[in-house]
């Protein structure tokens, strides 16, 4: 035999998990492993019995996806908008979990072992001397003292578990990152001010509202002796922040394809994707205040302050490596001559994205936050850099992975609710916890609208103001949080009501998403560009909007990354040369791409791709002298500045046209332009423009959402 | 606490892996896993630790890749041709072994514990109570005597080691089906009797030939002693099995970049595709016939036969599934409309794709094998009723995990040639083993080639078997197959030897690619289409071509498939209704696609997206009037198959035609046809045909790999 290289055998499951963000896993107690290089043929046979096995196993959640797939295919091509494909991945699920509780009986698998030897330690690795061979075992966990006397657990049940490690690294991330990567950036970056607010202000506001409310619950039930178990203030909190993460599936999926108001769109979606990132960044800091309360989970200052720094460090951690590879892959993109070849721009696009998890999670910051900044640097600057093959390639591949690891979420939280076998459902708790949710949302939404308000010129009605309140849906992030730990009581009782609180929002409200929009009477059908030109023709009051609504540092952000970033990182203009004061020139004419020098103008900006239909946008311009020769648009993006110029000085007011005519622009990027005419009735003369250099051809749809 | 929910904690690693087609998962034996629950903080601590160390040696391989990929792109950048991307993975792979094995020294663990208390089995789960508690422990395989006693192992190599199941079970599928996937179909059904003889026969001979050279080389070690320990027959067949399988990479990236004959690297496509599959389950074969010798090793009829059956019945049955599945998806994709939602289209195709995986693991066949006919039958049908955007999503999908899984696989073959730590290099066995391979590999090109010559008309030329014999790379799939088992000295004496042969052939063999084709005066920069089209204008001799080269059983085949299959499977006519027998008239209707009406013509089949530049495909007709109305394409078919008809009877000849008809027509299928004038110094007239309705844009040079 030699010197053995066991080295080969046994895995950890979890860590390996976390590796890469797409891969299922099955927790298999009663059964081992490693098929290779055991002598022994029964072993072996037994391994590859559960090798078989977790592969039927999975086929059961890969047959789910593909009835939801046709199914759902079945919806869209019948028009039902009553009930998102995640929702019916949730139902399909339910059903698989019914028929595994009820319908099928593995016997127990008996050849669990309890050893009486008394060790005084639990290490990681166990070698066993089994007459004179030695077996080597890994620490799985600690058991609660009833499973080592009484196993009453379904072994079937126990075979569709999944590690909940398996969300967190391997099916949120791409969710998450496809989340940062459609972030529709121009209306995004037009209500960042608001989206912040709510996201972070309104997250925390909610979180402890909820807390407050669950601590009043709970001591209620403590009261009436309807409580278990311990139930401290903390775990309250904790419940309370992982139930402010909204999920926009559902709703936004309608909202894309009614064309509701793109304020909205931007304002539900930005809020949505950056709470899961507060979300998951408090609750982590609220666990890491329990240990240093020594148990006593008394109030202590010095562990709240700990606390709060964990919350700032983890998350501006998390922020700054997500933002700097994907800046560095916006380097490496624009100065070598990669997009020549899309398939390897597209590999290292999805290296790059991906080891920013890994790093994040080597630093022991949050990987999913720093996937999410991320992915918002890349469709920023990277984006702009890769060639049109790669754009379509990368959002196509993490469309599909998006699509694949969402639906796989909520059938398997559709299975739980039967297969989980320690559910502690208190009606108590539960309309506790429901009331508590209704009134944190409200907290968040309502105070915090009219304040905006204040600022704001272009209010947020309070139409709006009721579908945001009525539009939080729990979905993905908020499942994760709560099934990543459910040991005691406690979490397993925040785990059931969740999961009941993911259904109903699901289901109710966001089945309920259509006839709330028709009851609020949101307009709907409204092209996000049409929308834009009708404003943009009251033409002082689009400038006043944009300047109220950005405030100043979200105006300096603005002209700085107009003027330095984009041109750093990206081909687009003006020149480093120009904008660089002079004695760093060499270095600008060194970081300056050829390209920009052709673009003078401010933006050839992919920005719009996330916007415009590449097919039909039709803007109306009064006061547009429109040339067809091969320079159409350009001509036009000049007469408009001259006009912005002669208008009025290099102040403030210059800025705002020149955000203006960013977008005006962004609206001429299209094909087609359609002229208004003195007779409103004639047709209108439609003048095609030669089409932009490199249009990202691609349905409308896949950017709504 | 309650009844605690333990089955969350504690994944199986190992059967995770092989779960979905895409993960990468790291052994770490000393360090323990699961971070949720316990109420140790220490514990956690360490789980979290191991975590980040975990992530921080995942970066390490993603880095090498994203390092790959750079210089690849230099090298592409500068046409250096000399090295492929695999060599350079493997290359940067060894400078990390080195830099792991010599730099970096991480102090070994000690948390490993021995029990000495003695048990009468090793059963998969162990529950040990430590005062009081229960932990459980799983089985991760026996440990070597000597491991027990003296652990010498740097903790840091084994911390980059994989489980070998990893590539089994992820690595390997995409980069099987991706070449099923893009076979090039139509060269490759031209030539698939050779092909298949090179890759049955042709695979058994080389591994038994091998077999017994070993067997010799193995018998003279142990007289000289040289030998270690044991080394059985079986042994010797099982190597000569695994470095049967040769790997297209290297080589058909150069052909296809330099445009070598089609038929060239048909064969060779084919035969490293196939033979993958046939080493695979020959290799199994083999290890299923030891058991039943006994230990004793001797030749049992017995067990030859079971092992043959074995053989044959896992293969069929592989063989059976994968088309089974491909079959089906062609179904679904072809009666619901789902081509109207590319997304879920996409999303369902690799979900059936990778169920078939599953479902042949689940049953206890070869899931690898299994993939590779799923592949092929996904391209032989599905792909032709996907909408256009879905084409080139799978087949970008693919391509990107693809490329990612195979330079992954060779940077960590570098690395495991220094971070391996129980390698066995025998000079003895190492030069016999290279003797062998190449004995080997000419036993089975030459003897075959020249009875394939004998029945075809286009002979295999002196020339083009020399390229064959040379092209002979060793590659992923030899790897894969001998890391899985490195239990015994024979079976680490075989990596090692194994390693060495990949490195040798690839780097070698690979580079010398370019020297060998202009030595052995291959042509070079042949157009697919030119070359068909040149020896189209010698009518007569392409159809006997086609005739000949095609045997009976091919022709039946390919009738069959015309006739029926592919309008059953495909939107493509003729209608079932005009071939079926009248009496399955409502079938048939019900059968046909309304589109299969239209396109009564054999195929308006995607065949040729495989081997068309739709860009700019010239070819010269003689005898053809070429209508340029709407429907151009329709009116020349419609003329040649006349011609067809009056020029010969309905027999075989017109079946030769026909089959000849098909082709041309898929070479009107590009934009431009260059018609040849009386003179042919005159600058040819160029007539524009209309697109044909839904061309799958995409660059050739994708399809070329």
């Amino acid at each position: 035999m030699g010197t053995a290289p066991r080295h080969f055998l046994g895995v950890k499951p979890h860590k390996a998990l976390l590796l890469l963000p797409f891969l299922l896993t099955f927790v298999l107690v009663g059964s081992r492993g490693e098929s290779q290089a055991m002598d022994n043929v029964a072993t072996e046979r037994m391994a590859e019995e559960s090798h078989r096995q977790d592969s039927a196993n999975l086929l059961i959640f890969i047959m789910l996806l593909t009835l939801t797939i046709l199914t759902i295919w079945l919806f869209k091509h019948r028009r039902f908008r009553f009930l998102h494909e995640t929702g019916l991945a949730m139902i399909y699920g339910l059903l698989v979990g019914v028929i595994l509780r009820f319908g099928v009986h593995v016997p127990q698998s008996t050849n669990d072992l309890v050893l009486s030897c008394a060790v005084n330690a639990s290490p990681a690795t166990l070698l066993v001397n089994v007459s004179g061979r030695f077996y080597e075992y890994t620490l799985k966990g600690e058991v609660s003292r009833s499973k080592g006397h009484q196993v009453q657990d379904d072994e079937m049940l126990r075979k569709v578990t999944f590690d909940p490690e398996v969300f967190f690294n391997i099916l949120l991330p791409p969710i998450i990152f496809h989340a940062g990567y459609s972030l529709k950036r121009r209306h995004f970056f037009r209500n960042i001010g608001s989206i912040l607010a709510y996201a972070f202000i309104g997250t925390v506001i909610s979180c402890f509202i909820i807390g407050l409310i669950m601590y009043g619950v709970v001591s209620f039930m403590k009261m009436v002796g309807q409580l278990g178990g311990d139930f401290f203030f903390t775990d309250c909190l904790f419940f309370g922040a992982i139930v402010s993460a909204t999920d926009p599936v559902t709703v936004l999926a309608i909202f894309a394809e009614l064309k509701v108001d793109v304020d909205l769109y931007a304002l539900l979606f930005g809020e949505s994707v950056l709470n899961d990132a507060v979300a998951i960044v408090l609750s982590s800091s609220i666990v890491a205040y329990q240990p240093a309360g020594d148990n006593s989970h008394s109030f202590e200052a010095m562990a709240m302050l700990k606390s709060f720094g964990i919350f700032l460090g983890v998350f501006s951690g998390s922020f700054a490596l997500g933002v700097a590879t994907g800046v560095m892959t916006a380097f490496v993109t624009k100065f070598t001559k990669l997009r020549d070849f899309p398939l390897l721009e597209t590999a290292l696009f999805f290296l790059m994205s991906w080891s920013t998890f890994l790093l994040a999670e080597a630093c022991g910051f949050t990987g999913v936050v720093a996937v999410l900044f991320c992915g918002i640097t890349q469709a920023h600057y990277t984006f702009n850099n890769l060639s049109p093959d790669s754009q379509d390639r990368t959002k196509q591949l993490f469309e599909v992975l998006n699509f694949l690891a969402e639906n796989f979420i909520f059938s398997y939280m559709g299975l739980t609710l039967f297969s989980f076998q320690s559910h502690v459902f208190n009606p108590l708790f539960i309309i506790g916890a429901f009331v508590a949710v209704f009134v944190g949302r409200a907290a968040n939404i309502y105070p915090l609208s009219f304040l905006l308000n204040l600022g704001r010129k272009n209010k947020i009605g309070s139409n709006f103001q009721h579908v945001m309140m009525f539009a939080g849906l729990r979905g993905a992030m908020t499942f994760a949080l709560s099934i990543r730990d459910t040991a005691t009581y406690a979490r397993q009782m925040m785990f059931s009501t969740t999961l009941l609180i993911v259904f109903f929002t699901v289901w109710i409200c966001g089945g309920g998403t259509m006839p709330m929009l028709s009851f609020m009477s949101i307009p709907v059908g409204v092209d996000s560009d049409q929308e834009h030109s009708t404003t943009s023709m009251l033409d002082g009051s689009v400038r006043r909007n944009t300047k109220h609504e950005s405030a100043w540092p979200f105006r300096i952000w603005y002209t700085f990354d107009r003027n330095y970033l984009k041109p750093l990182l990206t081909h687009s203009g003006p020149p480093l040369t120009a904008t660089m004061p002079a004695c760093c020139g060499p270095l600008a004419r060194c970081l300056t791409s050829p390209q920009a020098y052709e673009n003078e103008g401010p933006l050839y900006d992919d920005d719009a791709d996330f916007i415009l239909n590449d097919a039909n946008v039709s803007s109306m311009y009064a006061d547009v002298t429109i040339s067809t020769d091969a320079s159409g648009s350009h001509t036009i993006n000049r007469k408009l500045s001259s006009n912005a110029n002669t208008g009025c000085g290099p102040s403030d007011e210059s800025l705002d046209h020149e955000l203006a005519l960013a977008e005006h622009e962004v609206a001429i990027r299209g094909t087609r332009l359609v002229l208004p005419m003195d007779d409103p009735i004639d047709p209108p003369i439609t003048v095609t423009l030669p089409p932009p250099p490199s249009p990202p051809h691609s349905d409308p749809r896949r950017h709504r959402l």
